[in-house]
């Protein structure tokens, strides 16, 4: 029988988008059809958010990214002032970044596999990666002790996780980390369903422990932070890998502004790369036009890509840093209104 | 150019599992091939695990369903005992059944439209489905209005649904509704992304107006709740309707049993209706066998359908619905524990 | 190690139809939305071709439909005066219908298989389904011998379907056969890329052992006689299965008698049930509104159903076997225009 | 009312692998996961096949590639002995490259348009591209006058194609045409499904004005001949771009020597750039494992990628272009084993 060993062998390795110019390879797809000509469409929006000087950069993110490589194409996003806020599911944020950022790693595995096997071996499967699930439960028990050391009232998931960019600050092992870099950078980061990943455990863990007075997670703080920065933005640009939870959530701010009784534009800008149909009616795939319908997205500049994220986010993202475009941007910091 | 009415004619009407019975029909597919034979699989798992005195069921959500007419099915189950505890996204719970059950309707639409022109009608669209915005304005409202009538704590979900119950069966203007069927019946209701739907606006409201002292939403205590649950229910079976938060949310109460050293069973049985594909390595189209190598799901009765939920979901529903092994099964009422 | 007899145990077993009224349930899809919604329209319009006195129905086929479990529904349209004409992908007339003619059988069998152990037992596999190779090579060898015995000319597809059909009337084991029944129902059957399949082999070898003087297979005269069956037919409408060649063939004819300078009008109905996308720009998932900027097919009465064939096809044709309507419909019997 | 000129304005540019050296970009894909390590993967393979002297490559082509801007990548893989067969579906072939040889172009569209307004204004669509439908109907009567030039007897499609190949080089108004390319270098052309396409259209009006005596396609010498070049080449690589008749068709010849009873190995490389979806059982999304148990493909060098092929094809084919192992291959020659 096999080991662990035999299993955990060679590591994931995070693309380097800062070493490929994609941009004479995107712009060679602005003239071809379907999806080439999407993915141009899409880069170029989103350069266009970052040229535009009142435009607020909005990020999305939902699939298992990290574990997937693409982990350091947002690292280099956060420091090179790409990007202003990000909202997340919560694997991608603790079981993902946070647990490489504590010195862990994932592994090249196959689908092809026996996962009855895997399980007596504790090795947890995505797809065609591994991951050590003792590692993985290393990485529940800290933010378990987090919570312990927390003042005991309600936090949003932007104010744990800033509390994670603290801890990783000082006990980190890979300074690769978004949880890091945006505490660093004061890019907030929401998980507006933060119990819903390896993050959960540990608060279970700690209110099973502490049933009268303990850490809890307020997800409507979350809301009326995003909230509150898109007042603060006021035009912004969103861009979506993947649907979800982070999609819809990020969608609504415009409406949550109304309710409000405050004013402020739909977003200006909309880009999702998404492998999600259409057909069965669900949010992951609907259309940014339908997003237009309930006053959320406009329609002047937006575009999906039906692509999935390893291949299509390096060009898109990759296209835009090369243009440089960031260079010129102030930084927005909106983590400072909060602090 | 048209008006709203023009729009807003005929209504979504619901499905009735009552009135098929399609044990024959889905039968018949036991021994053909692809989906038909997958379908027959999960029905037939579905009907085991309320046939198993020993087994709870976990209802999971995701997608538009009840806007497009699955809102019933759901109804009857809670009515007839096949479901011991739901777990949602928020959009069907509140969006689309607490709104049906305030008695606004969802509208017979189609996809080929000009978005701009809804918006400016005050028209959402879902896909082919359309609804009034101001209906969904006065939906909002109300969740802001219940709030303000709560002691000022943190809340999970459940409990805030459970007074959603509460206010329909007062103020309510149509029976026929989830949250409504479920409070009386001592189903609980978790939504675990609770501020990503309509809700989230009444609460943002809510917030604003009250800085200080207000209703929270403790995401982490709904993940201790259920984990609470799966240790009272022990056996249990998960049935998934599309993927997402709900999907991940249900498989791990497995694991946060074990991070509180209490040693429970994986989930018996695991069915998913999903058109979600496996190749992009995200959570709603993974495979039952990859939730398998994480310890979450047992791999001798799991079975996924690729077929969309309209279709597929009153076929597994209606052919268990129709066997009746839920006449011998013995109420649960999960929602005592925390009264 | 397994035997070909541990693979090859129970039998595929083809869904009857006639037993199942699905009329209440197909209606009461009516009513909702996305798929279902779709799929009660397709059965309307097919039964609108039906009840519709001069409109002819021409049958696309494409994908493992008959190993699947879906022969029998066909055979029950052809024999019921429910096509008048057939386009199919070869695979699905030769390797499984004829061959299911010679008295041989699909077994159920899995996807989670070892394949190089398949194939040292000769037993090949569709995706869940099995077949014994032993079987399809006599399948192969039966149309070399019909070549053998035949004039030595070009033939169109459907002229050497007729062979096959008059082979199956004196040598047939299983009468419940669409190639029987057409020969006997003088319903036509097209196959425009017959040498694509069991069939091919059988031309190889008698082409090979016969290089001078041999049977042909004309794929342009398949053409022209689909052609002059659009002229004398008129009004059509199309009944699509998957998409592929059929789908695109059937489509071309209205063009090809636009060619011939003569005028005939658009497919006036047109429905097809398939996954496909329409975001690769492919054929198969290309909507029938694109087809229509082809003149091709007319939008009145168009829809297409994105669900798996083994669920929808039975919902579909059984609603429109139960509506009845064929009863009152004169056979066309196509087939003689060339005897 | 919009005008022909208003639609058909920019036109499709093919993008150019030469110019863009995607090795360092494709290799980063290495160690990642999902579709960007396949998507490494298959290059890696593509590049073997060139790189192993005993290794033919047949490329196969299905999907509207060429109106999409993917013509020129082929136009090198022929030019730069990249590949020593194709085949195709007709459409490539004859609407897309012929077309385009002829002198005719492809325009940039939208799927949001109304596609009643293109029909009367006879222009097609193809999801976002345009073709005039007036420069289409030169093309059709062009392969019509073809046929009354030749010979009257059965041909195949290669023969066909050929001949096709010498009227561009006298006739064609633009060079960059695989048709005409493959007639220089000698690389055969297959297209076993050939009345489906345009050139439909140009048999149908010469079988229907010579009825007695004319040119016939036939697709059984299609098979033969790539059979025999199957047993010339004995060692095979198979490069696919979607799925179809060119799938399967390439597969089959495997089998097809077999029944000859001349031993060769399977495909020994296989790769495959597809969306579709191996759960509804259809042979475009069926995996290259499954084709390994019919004994069709090698399993050690196989790889599916699951992508759109306008972004993947550029990249698995610059990749093994910038490798250069094509330099150091023999020509093959294929279509002098017919002169």
């Amino acid at each position: 029988m096999s080991t662990k060993k035999d299993y955990l062998k060679e590591t994931i390795q995070h693309i380097d988008i800062k070493k490929h110019n994609v941009i004479p390879l995107v712009e060679s797809f602005k003239d071809m059809a379907f999806q080439a000509r999407n993915l141009y469409r899409a880069a170029k929006y989103y350069d266009m958010m970052l040229e535009d000087k009142n435009c607020s950069v909005i990020l999305c993110l939902a699939g298992s990214l990290f574990s997937a490589g693409l982990k350091n194409v947002v690292v280099d996003m956060v420091r090179n002032n790409m990007v202003d806020a990000i909202v997340s599911t919560g694997a991608i944020i603790v079981d993902q970044d946070f647990f490489e950022g504590l010195g862990f790693k994932h592994y090249i595995g196959t689908q092809w596999v026996n996962d009855n096997e895997l399980r007596d071996l504790m090795i947890d499967r995505i797809y065609d990666t591994y991951i050590d699930e003792e590692d993985l439960r290393i990485c529940d028990e800290t933010v378990g002790k987090i919570c312990d050391t927390l003042e005991k009232r309600p936090y949003s998931s932007r104010e744990f996780i800033w509390e994670m960019g603290k801890y990783l600050d000082k006990h980190g092992k890979n300074k690769e980390s978004v949880v890091y870099e945006a505490y660093k950078n004061n890019v907030p980061i929401f998980v507006p369903a933060f119990s819903d990943c390896s993050a959960g455990f540990g608060f279970v863990h700690h209110q099973w422990h502490n049933p009268d007075k303990h850490v809890s997670l307020d997800s409507a703080k979350d809301f009326l932070e995003l909230t509150k920065i898109k007042l603060e933005a006021f035009e912004t640009g969103i861009f979506m890998i993947g649907g979800g939870v982070p999609k819809n959530f990020t969608q609504d701010v415009v409406v949550a502004c109304d309710v409000l009784e405050k004013e402020v534009p739909m977003h200006k800008y909309a880009i999702q790369i998404t492998v999600a149909d259409e057909r069965d009616g669900a949010l992951s795939g609907s259309t940014l036009k339908e997003a237009s319908s309930w006053g959320k997205v406009d329609t002047t500049y937006e575009q999906m890509v039906y692509a999935e994220a390893t291949i299509a986010m390096p060009l898109v993202t990759g296209y835009a840093y090369h243009k440089g475009n960031w260079k010129n941007r102030k930084k927005r910091e909106f983590a400072k209104m909060f602090l």
